[in-house]
């Protein structure tokens, strides 16, 4: 019965989102080999090359400690061009909004946008309006589709990650899930956790100034660091080893993650990345990174090896060694 | 107190979307001028002229005669992208899904997209799914956002209607919004309506080689082709002489019209193209319209002139004369 259903967990970020991607979605839509996906599309035109990518948000609660659901929509899709060494240009914005929703909030949202795409050095060229009755849309649904260009002929994909490849990350871990859920929950917590949400494309064009060192290029945003760890040793035939031990953790998230149970490898983030670079550049990559703002807390979590192709290990606090796999069911739905 | 609110008619494609749009929407996102709104965003990249575009469908029921949400997606990015003048090229495709939505119903959705797409020779490349819980969506929503090449230095925009022009449109009006209403009320008519749910790229090709003849390009969905005309006219400042007996209807549309009390002037259109174009190749036009399998019953349905400046008249069945204005309110709500 289950399983000839659409359950929350297909839109994990997760392994149930994969298998329904990877058995129904993807083969049927666009035949695109599942080897080849990545955040965005890249399409070749007259000899330019473009990238192409959409998200929707159906973030809840839509207004969050560090952000709403404006800055996530422009900041989702700018990140999801720049994870493609592509420069974003312009996005589209398709509301869909439920009756009755508040114009001042609305108002306030699209404020949001206009300020992030601003700072991201994209424009909002498109939209489109959608008002459903009540109680057949949650408040208030965003897409936002974006188009960059590649300016550089680097092909930065997740198949990329080879042997020897160092992973850095430009900072902390689950600021953004967790900031969500204490909204949600209205947690009252002693310290106040903010969403990272931040676009990323400066940062990027900050890496690669190191050519073609920089290999691949990830925001975990659903599924957490672990998910998308996964994916690229899946993707790039590799495995993976991380060290529990240098992945920078706010000290209140790590305390909200403990009392709830949360594992923090798996909660969203928005304003992070994860680089697989050539080992020879990841010091002089690290230091790009915390010179940057949003690479303060930048570190080197783990290293690329030839086997076992398509694993994911961590090296615990504890001293011992866990696989990692992707997320398994929902852990927070409505996350972004 | 209601002015606070969002309400349904600032979805409908008329009076209170534009109001939205103008007051609100347009002036903080981008700073476009409402005079150069068109159905896509032209971009200029390096020479290359690129059409962006993307419209969010939540239509109710997601399965109707002639479509389903799937088709209504593709055909309708492919159309606005179309109506610039451009050659339809690449789709993403995001979906927010609710919670216990049958997957036989969305692989029946997605199969249907890509015939959709095939048959517009488009390319899905890039995709998102959310999934949201139980009572938080209406079973499927869909975004399409499309991009579209302008091979030619043609200017066609809504701007560009012009005194003495002739208003074209390629067949009979209104079937999709009653095929659509008929399936969601369970209405039982004697002849079955079809949405005209259609990709009009081809057509726009064929149209196209009368050159600079084509001046404006408008699908008349939501708000129908009463509010596009309408758009036309106060966008180019003109005003346009409509002929009631001129307008392509199919009976049963007729019949149920008039039931229902609704003027099917009104109702929305997914395979109807309005062109405004140059009198001397008026007639040519029409030709290529009927050979055309999406313009068999096409006509020659009114004329542009220089005043009253942004104002639609109608020539009635029985003689007279009355002003169209944009739709006022929701006529039917989630129609696409």
């Amino acid at each position: 019965m289950d399983k000839d259903l659409i359950l929350l967990g297909h839109g994990s970020g997760g392994k149930l989102s994969h298998q329904l991607l990877d058995d129904l979605i993807v083969p049927t839509l666009s035949g695109i080999p599942v080897a080849e996906q990545n955040d965005a599309a890249v399409l070749v035109m007259e000899g330019m090359r473009l990238a192409f990518t959409t998200d929707s948000y159906v973030v809840d609660p839509v207004f969050f400690p560090g952000g709403n659901i404006g800055s996530l929509a422009v900041n989702g899709t700018v990140n999801d061009l720049a994870m493609m060494g592509a420069r974003p240009l312009f996005l589209s914005a398709g509301l869909i909004i439920e009756e009755g929703f508040s114009r001042e909030e609305l108002a306030g949202i699209l404020r949001t946008m206009r300020e992030a795409a601003d700072a991201a050095h994209v424009r909002i060229v498109t939209g489109d309006t959608k008002v459903v009755p009540r109680g057949k849309a949650d408040r208030i649904f965003i897409n936002t589709s974006g188009v960059g260009v590649l300016e550089h002929d680097l092909d930065i994909s997740g198949s990329g990650a080879r042997p020897g490849d160092k992973v850095l990350i430009n900072g902390t871990i689950g600021d953004h899930g967790i900031a969500v859920l204490a909204a949600r929950e209205g947690l009252e917590l002693e310290s106040d956790i903010e969403s990272d949400c931040a676009p990323l494309n400066g940062l990027v064009a900050e890496l690669l100034k190191e050519g073609d060192a920089v290999h691949v290029l990830r925001d975990p945003t659903r599924g957490g660091v672990a998910t998308t760890l996964k994916e690229i040793a899946l993707q790039s035939r590799v495995g993976i080893t991380l060290r529990e031990r240098a992945l920078p953790l706010n000290g209140a998230v790590r305390g909200v993650c403990a009392i709830l149970g949360l594992d923090p490898l798996y909660v969203a983030n928005e304003g992070k990345l994860l680089a697989v670079v050539a080992p020879e550049k990841a010091e002089a990559l690290l230091s790009r990174m915390r010179n940057h703002p949003l690479g303060q807390d930048a570190a080197i979590i783990g290293e690329v090896a030839a086997e076992p192709a398509g694993r994911v290990t961590m090296e615990t606090t504890v001293g011992g060694v866990r696989g990692v796999e992707m997320l398994a069911g929902e852990q927070l739905p409505r996350i972004c």
